[in-house]
C-alpha cells in the first residue's frame, strides 16, 4: 500500500466537502496552498466561477483533477426530457475535458421526478433501462475526445431519487456490457459511504481492476446517522474499515487519488481550515 | 396471482404497526373482529402480555401466525456475549413454537454495540462470521423443535446497527450453506422495505424458491424517506412495484401470509381502526 502519510500528492479534496463555507476559486486556493495534489470541482461550482476562469486557476497551481462532478440523471418521463439529458451530458463531458479531469462522475438518476418528490414513475426497470442507453450514447462523445466515465454506485437508500445503479456488481456489468474490451473509457468510481456494507466489496473491486477503478471516494459511515444525504463523517469518526478497504482498492492496481468528499451539516458549519486540516490529518493517520 | 380483493384470510398484521396505540391482546382482537387471517407479534409485546395469555387468545380467536418477531443479534464482543444471544435465541424459538408461529424471524444482528451508538468493532467481517456460527447452531436446535428460520435482510441503511446480511442473495447463500438440501428448515423473509431497490430482486426470489420463502412483508417506500427506521410507507403512498414484486413472490412459489409490517411515527400517530382500516382497503386495492 502507498505511504500517505508523508506529501499530499494522492489526496484529492472533492468541493462539496466546503461548498457552504467557500466559493470554488477559494478552495482551490486553500487546496493549493496545502500542497494537496488535485480537486474534484461540482458543476455548479464551476458554473458559479466561470469554467474559463477555473480551468486556469487549477492549471496555474499545478493542481490535477481527479474527477469532474457530475454528469447522469439519464431517466427522464418523456422523449424531450431523455434528449435534453443527453445533450447536457455531453456538455459535462466538455467541461470535464476543459478542466483536465480524470473522468466524469456519473450518478445515474433514477425515477423521474423522484429528487422533486414529485416521482413520475415507479418503474425502476425502464429507469434502468434508460440509464443504460444513457450511458452508450454518452460514451461513444465521451470517447471520441478521451474522457473516460465513471459510474458511481450510490447507496441503496438514494436509489428513487438519486442513482438506480446501487452495487459495484451492477455498475460492473453495465461496464462490461457496454465495453467488453475493458478499454478504460468507462468504469467507476468507488465511494466508501455508499459501498461499504456491501458483502460483495472486495470480490467486486477485485474484479474492476485497474482499468476499470477510476476514482476512489472516502468519509465514514457515522453510527447512528441521522440524515439520509447530509450526515457523512470524518475519516476515523465512523466504522468503515478506511485501510482494509485501500488495500483491496490498490491491490486491485489503482494508483489515483484519494478523494475526500463530505457531505455533512456538521463540517459545512465548521471553518474551512479546520475542516481542511482535520482532512488532512485524517488522510495521514486513518485512510 | 392469487386475488386479495375478497376476504382477508390471507392478511396478516404485523403488531409492531400498531405497537404505539394498543397493547397487544387488543392489537389481536381488533385483527380478529376484522376478518383478518393471520398476526405476527413482536417479543416485547408478547412479554408485556404473558405469553400463555398471548397463545390462548391467538388460538381461540382461529388466527394464524406468520411469523414472530424476532431472534437474532448473534454478533456480541465477546465469549459471554455470544453465548447469552444463543440462549436467548432458543428462548424465542420455544415461544415461536408456543404460538404456533409459521416461523422465527431473524434480525440478524451486526457490529457489537452499534444499536446503542457505540460499536466496540467495526469488523463487519467477523460479524458476518458470528452471524453464520449464531444461525448455525440456533438452526440444530430449531429444526429439532420443527421452527423454521427466516433470515430477514435489512436495508443496506441498517447494516452497521441491526443486521449485516442485507441482500436477498447473501441470505440465500447462507441458507444454502447451513442446509443444501433445502429442507425448510431455513429460508429467509423478504420485506420490500428491505429489498425493494435490489436489481437482482427479482432473480434471487426465483432462486429462494417455495421451499426457501417463509414469509413477505409489504408496506411503501417514501420519496422522500425522512427517517432511517421509522418513516416507511402505506402500501401505494410510495414507490415500490408492489403488485410486479408479489407476481414474483407467488410465480416461485410462496402461498403464505401477506404481512404488513409499518415502522412509522406518522401512522402511529393514527388512531388504531384508520389504520387497520387503511391498511385493508389497500390490502384489497394496491398489494
Amino acid at each position: 500500500m502507498r505511504d500517505l502519510a508523508g506529501d499530499l500528492r494522492h489526496l484529492s479534496i472533492n468541493t462539496v466537502t466546503l461548498r457552504k463555507q467557500l466559493a470554488l476559486p477559494a478552495i482551490i486556493e486553500a487546496c493549493a496552498a496545502r500542497g494537496i495534489g488535485a480537486v474534484c470541482p461540482w458543476r455548479d461550482q464551476v458554473q458559479a466561477a466561470s469554467l474559463a476562469a477555473v480551468a486556469r486557476q487549477i492549471e496555474d497551481s499545478d493542481l490535477a483533477v481527479s474527477g469532474y462532478c457530475r454528469g447522469g440523471f439519464f431517466p427522464a418521463a418523456d422523449a424531450a426530457g431523455l434528449r435534453t439529458a443527453l445533450e447536457d451530458n455531453r456538455k459535462a463531458v466538455d467541461e470535464a475535458k476543459a478542466l483536465g479531469a480524470a473522468c466524469l462522475v456519473l450518478v445515474v438518476g433514477s425515477l423521474p421526478g423522484a429528487l422533486a418528490g414529485t416521482p413520475a414513475s415507479k418503474d425502476i426497470g425502464l429507469a434502468r433501462n434508460q440509464v443504460r442507453d444513457g450511458i452508450a450514447a454518452t460514451l461513444e462523445y465521451a470517447r471520441s475526445v478521451g474522457m473516460p466515465l465513471a459510474i458511481e454506485p450510490l447507496h441503496p437508500m438514494q436509489a428513487a431519487e438519486r442513482a438506480c445503479i446501487n452495487t459495484l456488481e451492477h455498475a460492473l456489468d453495465l461496464c462490461d456490457a457496454l465495453d467488453p474490451p475493458r478499454t478504460g473509457a468507462i468504469g467507476v468510481a468507488v465511494d466508501i459511504y455508499h459501498c461499504w456494507w456491501d458483502p460483495k466489496l472486495a470480490s467486486q473491486i477485485a474484479r474492476a481492476g485497474a482499468q476499470r477503478l477510476l476514482a476512489y471516494h472516502v468519509c465514514d459511515w457515522l453510527v447512528p446517522t441521522r440524515d439520509l444525504l447530509n450526515d457523512r463523517g470524518m475519516m476515523g469518526d465512523g466504522i468503515v474499515e478506511l485501510r482494509k478497504v485501500r488495500a483491496h482498492i490498490e491491490a486491485a492496481g489503482y494508483t489515483g487519488a484519494i478523494e475526500i468528499e463530505i457531505f455533512s451539516d456538521h463540517w459545512w458549519s465548521r471553518p474551512a481550515d479546520e475542516v481542511l486540516d482535520t482532512c488532512i490529518a485524517r488522510y495521514r493517520t486513518v485512510v
